[in-house]
């Protein structure tokens, strides 16, 4: 029997693995080539994942989950702005991962409803305090509110994902949602 | 053997309800369901697509088209402004039908690379004329380009399919895209 640690570094070592391999869009890969990857045995993988839906649920809560500490540990930031922007960015550039992920979960037969959808949750409220921060300090309009700001996220996470847009076009997409963010000079009328 | 013209009518009638029926969502309908609604035999429908992915591809095409057509009618505006975003928002409007439709076609075993993937980049190209001539009216920034304005129109469409939006999200999402695309008030330095 591992002690305790050897067992939470195995999880630790599963779940990296797994989140490497179904984010690169393997999702017909096993969870015996997860467990052959990671260098531990099949019951070692079964053990913490009874089944490969369940492995994915654990991938991609843990993913959301280090996001929203990514977005909360951007509320310390000097510039609000550049913590908010930023962080779109970081979402956007991240998005194939995320949706790979999830893809390969739905297509396992699991659902993110659950757990997965707390944790989505989560990183959503964290985003609202980015966007609420910077929005105090001028970055960004007033006038806007986080359904819309979070829809744009998601459109720009899927066309990313599904357009396999290259990296400039990407950032020249951005650029037209932060300009339309961006508070209009004062005394400028509001356009749109 | 019926006329001809009653041939082009049946024809028109089974896409007319296909449409219908899978732009709603109803991916699992078959296609005697189709035959059924439209009122006419399986056999007329089999004779015109012997499959219910040739269904579907033809129900996409022709939806394609039509878009396609609206587009080009919109070059003759008075306002190329107003044709460029107005067509931009009824696009984003559309999309959850239009998605419907590819699923269901992706489910039926079909492929949307063919007749569809010619017709989609024949609307793509209108799309690029209505833009051309809004750039030229000084009604949208000159420094965008087709590529990253379709994909904020793709990430748009997706985000109201998928996160079913309603109208006054979308409509304020689509309020800061056009503020973004507005080439900023003369004398005013280009943010974002």
């Amino acid at each position: 029997m591992p002690q305790r640690s050897d067992a939470r570094a195995n999880r630790e070592r599963i779940l990296d693995v797994a989140e490497d391999v179904f984010g690169q869009g393997g999702k017909s890969a096993s969870t015996e080539d997860v467990a052959r990857l990671a260098g531990v045995g099949i019951a070692t993988v079964f053990r913490n994942f009874p089944t490969k839906a369940a492995l994915l649920e654990a991938v991609l809560v843990r993913h959301f989950d280090r996001l929203r500490a990514e977005a909360e540990a951007r509320l310390g930031d000097q510039d609000p702005g550049e913590a908010f922007f930023g962080f779109f960015r970081h979402l956007v550039a991240d998005a194939k991962t995320k949706i790979a992920i999830a893809e390969a979960l739905l297509e396992a037969g699991g659902t993110d409803d659950g757990e997965a959808a707390e944790a989505s949750q989560a990183l959503r409220r964290a985003v609202g305090e980015l966007l609420h921060r910077a929005q105090k300090a001028g970055a960004v309009r007033n006038d806007v509110e986080l359904p819309e700001v979070y829809a744009l996220l998601v459109g720009a996470s899927r066309a990313v994902a599904r357009a396999s847009l290259d990296d400039q076009v990407r950032s020249r997409m951005l650029t037209i949602v932060f300009a339309g963010l961006t508070p209009p000079p004062s005394g400028a009328r509001r356009t749109g």
